[in-house]
């Protein structure tokens, strides 16, 4: 397991100075835990009680609506996964994670996550800084799709996550940015006669 | 100006138990600040560098697109204002936020907040609640905007904002919504119609 972890230790020395101790006390408490593609690390309607970091592999976030999953979210490795409103408020989740590839993460529960903030402020740090990350990520996905259009979003996910279009499914991509499939189909004929032209 | 910043006293007890020493250092570095209606508190395009508290008055967050003022948030009393992925990445901010109503606000701004985390614990956790608080609201919105139909959002508006529909113009009610102001008086008249029959 040791290994494994390394791009999680890389990930959390970028953000703060984590003390050994912090460091050594959070190893004791990670879970190391492998879900097979399809698997659902947290179902809509539950509440959700972790937060994991993924190690290899991606997760799906979605809702489904009349029987049609909605996707709206995607995590990869070097990420972390969870229904992280219903983590914070102990609500049920609006929506479901599962594997989009088969996929190896590490575990935090929130009753550890607790621990951690009280006994380590370079922890308490971590928390916060991750926060902060999440609240720019979602401004500007809030803001995408209020003020964009359905092609503006698409060459700006082409340009900042082109991951996304090399391992997602299009039709997952399109629920994604807010947009029928066709009408993706159509964008992406119109972008690539533009760049041809 | 005591008197005044109690709600914001409360505001911030209600989150940390915030020592006295934190308060009071916090106190000195608050900078208390009027606004005319249609004052602006940052405009977009500049980097905005200050937080600030809504002691009266209401703020309008908005993008100027093709001319057209897009409006994507409110901010009333007792709530917190910026511009505040432009006030984390120090990049410069994609909305103007401006006073709706006269206003009064306490600012704090982006150095004394790095001092006010670096020297008290309690800060440093009372900035992590506030970054999870905003990613819940921030998320739900998203998820609001992919999953729910116009009338959906209305009526969760409706239901959790009734603030706005008081003291907001319709017409900047529908863009924050992401509906045409048309769309939205014939969802108005179709509820309406509801609750009568």
């Amino acid at each position: 397991m040791q290994a494994d972890i390394t791009s999680l230790q890389l990930f959390m020395l970028q953000m703060v100075e984590l003390e050994d101790a912090a460091w050594d006390d959070m190893l004791q408490r990670l879970q190391h835990r492998r879900y097979k593609k399809k698997d659902v690390f947290i179902k809509e309607g539950k509440i959700c009680r972790e937060l994991a970091f993924v190690l290899k592999g991606s997760f799906r976030y979605y809702k489904t609506i009349d029987g049609i999953e909605v996707t709206t979210f995607f995590s990869f490795e070097h990420y972390w996964i969870s229904a992280y409103t219903s983590f914070l408020t102990h609500l049920p989740s609006f929506i479901t994670v599962e594997a989009m590839e088969d996929a190896e993460v590490v575990v935090l529960n929130y009753d550890d996550m607790q621990y951690l903030y009280d006994h380590y402020v370079s922890f308490e740090r971590f928390g916060r800084l991750m926060a902060e990350y999440l609240v720019t990520c979602l401004d500007e996905r809030m803001h995408s799709l209020l003020l964009k259009t359905p092609e503006e979003r698409y060459l700006k996910t082409l340009n900042d996550n082109r991951i996304y279009f090399e391992r997602v499914p299009q039709h997952y991509i399109a629920s994604y940015l807010g947009i029928a499939p066709e009408s993706l189909s159509r964008i992406r004929k119109r972008v690539m006669q533009k760049v041809i032209s």
